[in-house]
């Protein structure tokens, strides 16, 4: 059969791996195909930049668009990045011309996810994104394909490498959140500008994206609550590990009585889960589904890991196979009840700095009991490293909830600060249990 | 689209969960798939037995390869077992009329695999077998077709749910070998003759289907070197414990520069692996490759464990998805060199039981010496509840190693038995590393 020629756009990292591995896999990839699969034509701003890898003989354009409409390219690859333009546009373009579309770009997919999946069916042509979510883990093919007998219930994932590096050492080796952060920029898994990743913003697009293949739905990215991980203190990771805790920024998407719930937030999970094993910058993603339950664990980023998928992707089009976008038909994806966050029900961490006076316990038990909030633990106790005067001031309580739900806890914790015996923000950390 | 006519041969707890899931999934599956996937002949010897399904309407045989070449049927699904016929005979016949074949049946895909592979790929029919290998784990996907981008370097898995349960068990509880079985066997986790389970046979047949699968090679069961958890004591478990490893009944291929390693044997894995957090009758599949390392954890047997797989396939089949049997064709795949247990390197604990009397650790010291073996360490204790007498004649050597190979070990502890100093057999674990 003849080569399946590939236009690529974005030479970055991942484009520069991409090339590199279609090189040096070309005959297993052909034995896998039966096909030839050849970059011949590239879009990219710098022509003279070195990139360490040949492509002379390669066409060049500025424009990925007229890239993605060269009618002698049998598909193509974006790895520009970005939510909009130039990316969107390009995709678009290939997709209009019924040309297959392999991309890595988690932005693009959650926030245009349903436009683009309307465009491909119309033409006929697929879209894989196996690179979009978790980098080399295959949760893309494994929801979209595998999975195809089971109803999913819940799916979970440490999606985001930078973070779940982050609470590794804090956790690991007592480094406080700011000193972590600059560690991890000097290193370079932190961007200069964070804000992507540790408010979470970059886990709410990758499980928007696993949320609409898990449960057949729409992608809803602004259905999703986002807390990030700036907020959490070292006494936080310490009094979880002293409660057979660990904690990790999750994406959690789950099916409820009254819609689809999607959240990201730093959550507590009992150390015996596969998932609160998994440290560094590794991801993970675990499904909950009536017939299975799995936990695919791998790493979520870097060029090769990235191209792993995108390779993947590229075998998969040299093999004929296309398939819905998101697993089924758009007009069968149902448009998700929204289940809102503050519907969500599940066990609470909650630490208060609190005035440290008779009755302050009592205060706040009480005004627990009145939400009807079970408490599975309530301790109080000075800050380590406090003492003297400032210690008779000031001491912690966490309490430990049973399940309940956000609602009443938001109350709970606004009467506790009406009543004047907390004397700093409160805490939250949900607890996310089988 | 037309329905996809399936024949199931098979109506045991996997056979019947197939057709469950089948009928609760319908309208999904026709959303993912295009086509209705109906269930409309089966083979299975008793007809009166009540399975729990209803089978009104769909036709029966007694003769499961008179199924498989039912012209009115358009996939073929073999749930009976076993290596050889009728499963054999059934599935040949299938592939011969180029009908696509569904199994869950690894001991005849370990056997007769490549011949199976030539038939298919005579008659252009596909051989789907995902439920053959670590059942809900997609791995025989992700080997196949997401990895494609990857050179494997090593495979290894948790592929026994009762090995694994057993182990846990006696590792968490204490219990010896001999009660723990029988209490697996009382709660249906082992059967009543064990022996296929727990000296390690079936975790070799799905090794060598990985094994093919990882490596681009011809299934070459008889390879693998097999060693099962018989022999494993509560106190070498709890040796490991203290040193910071489990010990789990593994499978592993890894590509040697002398050829392909396939081994069965209980092993010694750091506590942090994913892969040593495995517990019960859960499975495991690590895959260490140039690109990526991927650990997926899920359900490696039960009705609708083994159900979801097969349903997978079957929503492959109906997408039109088929693709070479080991991913590549059996032209292509290599008759690998087989790197024979001799030549195995690694690290080992070794078990002594010894004569207690001056000397004897210097002789076995020297004894590693004479065959280079470097040791990390080399502990004499007493063994636990020994005293008086009995104390003073035996004591336990417990040694570690630094990697060496399979035969010096062997060696030394040949020289080792030859001294005298030994007063009963050996205890050997490999330990496995990065």
């Amino acid at each position: 059969m003849s080569d399946l020629k590939v236009g690529l756009a974005g030479l970055g990292t991942v484009g520069a791996a991409v090339i590199r591995m279609l090189e040096r896999r070309a005959g297993d990839l052909f034995a896998r195909t039966g096909r030839g699969i050849k970059v011949v034509a590239v879009a990219a701003r710098d022509r003279t930049k070195d990139r360490g890898v040949d492509l002379s003989g390669v066409r060049w354009y500025e424009d990925p668009v007229e890239l993605a409409r060269d009618p002698d390219i049998d598909v193509f690859v974006e790895l520009m990045g970005g939510s909009d333009d130039p990316a969107k546009a390009a995709v678009i373009a290939a997709l209009e011309c019924g040309r297959p579309v392999v991309t890595a770009n988690k932005a693009l997919l959650a926030k245009w996810g349903a436009d683009l999946a309307r465009i491909a069916e119309a033409s006929g042509a697929s879209l894989h994104f196996e690179a979009a979510v978790a980098g080399g883990i295959p949760i893309v093919k494994t929801l979209r394909e595998s999975l195809a007998g089971n109803v999913v219930e819940r799916v979970s994932g440490i999606l985001n490498g930078t973070c779940n590096y982050m609470l590794t050492r804090m956790a690991d080796e007592k480094i406080s959140f700011q000193d972590c952060l600059a560690e991890a920029q000097r290193l370079g898994y932190a961007e200069a500008d964070p804000t992507f990743d540790i408010d979470g913003f970059d886990t709410a697009h990758k499980l928007a994206i696993l949320t609409s293949l898990a449960f057949g739905t729409q992608v809803d990215a602004d259905a999703i609550y986002v807390e990030g991980i700036r907020q959490l203190t070292l006494e936080d990771l310490e009094a979880a590990d002293d409660l057979g805790y660990k904690v990790k920024l999750l994406g959690v998407a789950l099916r409820t009585e009254t819609g689809i719930e999607q959240r990201v937030h730093p959550t507590m999970v009992p150390k015996h889960w596969p998932i609160a094993q998994v440290s560094g910058v590794t991801n993970a993603v675990a499904v909950d589904a009536d017939a299975v339950s799995l936990t695919l664990v791998g790493p979520g980023a870097g060029g090769d890991a990235t191209a792993s998928a995108v390779v993947g992707d590229l075998a998969d089009v040299a093999r004929g196979v296309a398939g819905f976008v998101f697993g089924m038909p758009v007009a069968t994806l149902m448009k998700p009840e929204r289940a809102p966050m503050q519907r969500h029900e599940g066990g609470y961490y909650i630490r208060l700095s609190v005035v440290n006076k008779p009755g302050t316990a009592a205060t706040i038990a009480r005004r627990m009991a009145d939400e009807g909030i079970s408490l599975e633990s309530i301790v109080q106790r000075r800050p380590e490293g406090q003492q003297g005067e400032a210690a008779q001031g000031t001491a912690r309580v966490i309490l430990i909830t049973y399940a309940t739900s956000e609602e009443a806890v938001r109350r709970a914790i606004a009467a506790i600060e009406a009543d004047g015996v907390v004397n700093a923000l409160p805490q939250v950390i949900r607890i996310e249990k089988d």
